[in-house]
């Protein structure tokens, strides 16, 4: 079958043909539809200094996608929860379902994660193997838009967890696939107030586009002064935190208000100087780190988000290239104009 | 001044003239523009055992209302919050500060709670006085809006405590005015099915206006497997119970999935049979019975939810009437035809 | 191998020689040391109507053991999480990981359980086999402990559902081996106030020695009364309902503070009449049915307070019988007069 | 009378007579007992670079206090809580009861919050006067302890919040007075591994003998590495961090499980680099900034749990003085060799 494979410990991926996977007894065999292409991709196919610590070459990449259920080992048919033709997505991390995390209601910081696409097997292939733990029925959602549950779910964790958002006010730094989506999730969610901030104006566009009551650019306009003046001067509930950069920390310490929060899902490249006098401890704030989806409420949310029309990520989707066309996907996030990028692979 | 008043402990209300209320040191004054008339009116009006026993005329009743602040205390004027000419409503359960309750985020069940119109002398006049820290500014709501946040907030305080509302699925029971404001706030909330019951076809047409995906004839339709049916069998996660009648119970607890929650707001006047066994242990059910409004994060969410325009409770209002119609407005809610029923006052 | 088997569809149990069980590949076979008998198995015994609607006998009956692992099948094994020789105990609901329950961390309301010794063959058995994914390792604990952690965890789960005990003030209602533990792990968990009543001295002697500050008998003191003296006349922010009696869900109600929690978990034979007007509604209560076991948060938070001494159950075991003397077992049940019964297997 | 007070902007304290207080009309007026001697204090006798910019001599200092009752104002005596002779303490914090986090349970953080002994005067005196929805009965518990119920309630507020503490495991970094309390209400509520860290062995001392399971020395042990042996590998459930260093920052990260909880009350004077990537995003931490008491479930908690001897906070008073001493309660203070430190006042 076809793959995007990355096959030695260097920069670059390379679209080949490798063995069909063969489903395990618990597993089902997935004909991938459609794959969303990530910041992680790019990661990977750069070789930087994360991707070369963590992959062993050759892996096939990818770990976002959608597609139709084509074979069934003994067990997961004996189940009878998915039949051939059914049309699912699947959450990337398989988790071991036996440690303190996976116990207690967090399977997606499990201490033993494998990440499909990264530490497996992953997605941008003809076929996938998935356990049918993994495995989510699309319900009449297209595989489309499937194919980008992963990060839309990651959306929806950022902009959920700790509850309580209708009628709350929000700010979402960076503007990125994952931070409209969060803006549009926050929305749906009957958020009073959703500021979005970027210094790109095609992402803020986006943001506008998918429920961001106000988009603001940090490069002239003032986010912690504006997110003041909107909130009566106290400052927002919860900050959705997506940029990972140093910056970003400090308005979103700054814009959250006494007692609020900030769920942080971009992933900084370095250190942050940190004034927890200030910042934390006298604001009362609640800080999160959000992981991936939480498995699976945040699949289950976002299922039926989408399902009834309170929340359609597709204006995201910006760009389509066919599985030959991986090398043209990297290149238009690389350059920074993109928001979602879909790989269409067996339509 | 004019007033509506339960004058002796007999059926029936007098429009009559009163003294003007003088304001305490931490008391507001406020011109009423416009207030609700509630369910709890029509049991004064009507003198049952409930009014019988706890009201000692005579009282000026109405407890739902909204005005302009035309005086202040000394104390009230001195902390600068309010000034003369803010438009304002006001919770209207006056409690102690000081029981466990009121001390542990629980004041909407203060052990010493005396509530205007019931207790004390109530909104149907030209005047009320209020302490200063029940009182809140609408923020450019229009005071017709205003004078039913009360009962909008009983709505709220419904459909929203337990969170995780959004992306949920919902029943509510029963479509009065505050059954109305729950199925329009659950869908602000990015519920993702929110199914609304009665047996007044009036009362379903309110209820489809203001949010609820499909709304159910309990006289002809099976409410339970509906629900089931629309939730892949295994029942909604949120029911409101509005009705206060043992059926709709019944029906709460067969509609609500295990592990779901049944939010009561109904108040019945007769107690029901329940099978705890079957109904609460084994499905693992929450119940929560609700009284008032959290003071005050309900009507913080409230007025930012409705400030923003993410919920209207307006279409629920059907029936306007001046102060002197009392009779009228008694009578259109005692006719069930009514939605929410206002007086205007002082315009 | 020996077993305590339902031979037929009705009443009475029978020890007899039956083939061993064989692990499936993602099973562990468990060597059974003790077990708990429970008032499950008593219904069993007396073949009432809920036993003879649910069991299809034969069956090996038993649902409360810890013993030793002797085989693993072969996915289990490569696992690599249990051993031969671990000495572990297990949850007897197993469930299907799949339906909206078990998705969302509560599992143990999954839509199909199936319960050890009911729907499946049980522990009353040398050997038993178990899903891997249900079985926990001791850790130091005893068998004789690890036998009654099924009933233990009923006791936490009811104690410790909806936090912010410590301080808080709490009324057990029956003090059967459930109510017993419940009363220990409050008091374990800093209640600042633990009462617990029961008709029955014996079992008031054992919740007294296993924590409970004080012991009411409701024959012939005034719990509600007492319960609201000791708190300041505002009741109790907990009850634990363990007795599952309609005199007993009242006096839950009705000593409970304005605000509070009843977790009910005594299983009722019958309706019960209940006025949510004034029990539930106005005192803004909050219900919860509690079923088996958080999967499987309470089993972690158990073995830690077992393990680290600062909750032991020993003292509610009052008998012990070899396998053979199901019968005199089932007896002292029956009698009332004891605490924890468990049969002595493989020692 | 007599006071304590910082009489210009400068380093060091005067005893002195200062005119008495005069109640307001809801104040109540408090003759100190004993007060505690808190390390903003030694700040204020410092006059660091904090007290300059906040404190406006002269003020009487002293924050932590209690006593009798011996007068109050109009309004405070008709609600009928106190009377003269009560025995009482009190939180210090007053706050305004109107803005967003006063009215939506977080008084601790209110926008315009006055501390005692720092924006107004004092309790290091013969009388206070307070206001009396600030003042918390004794109910019994000696004025000794009521003079440190605000630090104990720091420690209290610090090990409770987020729940969940029974059955945790729990590291306490920082074992000065407010780090001893916390250790002992965690191992109050049931924790089952309390580890407690100081490099100084007087305080290590103190931290065991109120409950720390072990104590570690950073300066000769690898506080990480113990935590993670002693939970399986993964790391504590909870950490509070009481420290304020840098490097109780980077203990604190670490020795925290994927999905736990570091609650921050150590006041830092300087920034800290932080890995948000490694240390909070992909272990999914979350981290609470620890201001004051909650207002006033710490309190009520506090109390009970002090009431009911399940917690008990006076083995952390090493030294009493009398008003006078002042200089030499600040002087042990400064010499790190102190637990808690009071004045005696009036007894």
């Amino acid at each position: 079958m076809r793959a995007v494979v990355k096959p030695a410990p260097e920069a670059g991926l390379q679209v080949t043909e490798v063995p069909e996977p063969r489903p395990g007894a618990r597993d089902v065999l997935i004909r991938v539809h459609a794959a969303g292409v990530c910041g992680t991709d790019l990661h990977i196919w750069e070789w930087d200094s994360w991707a070369a610590g963590r992959l062993r070459p050759p892996v096939v990449v990818g770990h976002e996608f959608a597609g139709e259920v084509v074979a069934l080992g003994p067990e997961a048919e004996a189940e009878g929860i998915f039949a051939v033709g059914d049309l699912v997505t699947a959450e990337g991390h398989i988790v071991c379902h036996d440690c303190i995390p996976c116990r207690t209601g967090n399977a997606h910081l499990c201490v033993r994660t494998q990440i499909i696409g990264v530490d497996r097997d992953g997605a941008f292939a003809d076929l996938i193997a998935m356990p049918a733990s993994n495995v989510m029925k699309l319900d009449g959602i297209p595989t489309d838009i499937g194919a980008i549950m992963d990060p839309v779910g990651n959306g929806v964790h950022t902009a959920l967890e700790g509850g309580d958002v209708t009628g709350a006010t929000a700010l979402v730094i960076g503007c990125g696939p994952i931070g409209c989506f969060a803006a549009g999730v926050l929305r749906a969610a009957g958020a009073s107030l959703v500021l979005a901030s970027d210094f790109n104006p095609t992402r803020r566009a986006l943001a506008a586009g998918i429920g961001a009551h106000r988009v603001l650019d940090p490069g002239s306009e003032d986010v912690v002064a504006i997110a003041r003046e909107l909130t009566g001067g106290i400052g927002v509930d919860l900050v959705c935190e997506m940029s990972g950069h140093p910056a970003g920390h400090a308005t979103a310490f700054a814009a959250a208000r006494p007692g609020g929060r900030v769920n942080l899902l971009g992933t900084p490249s370095r250190t942050t100087e940190v004034d927890f006098a200030r910042d934390i401890i006298f604001k009362g704030l609640t800080l999160y780190g959000v992981t991936g989806r939480r498995m699976y409420q945040t699949w289950i949310t976002m299922r039926r988000l989408i399902g009834a029309g309170a929340f359609d990520p597709s204006p995201i989707i910006t760009h389509r290239f066919p599985l030959e066309g991986i090398a043209d996907a990297i290149g238009v996030i690389k350059a920074g104009t993109a928001g979602k990028v879909i790989l269409e692979i067996n339509r």
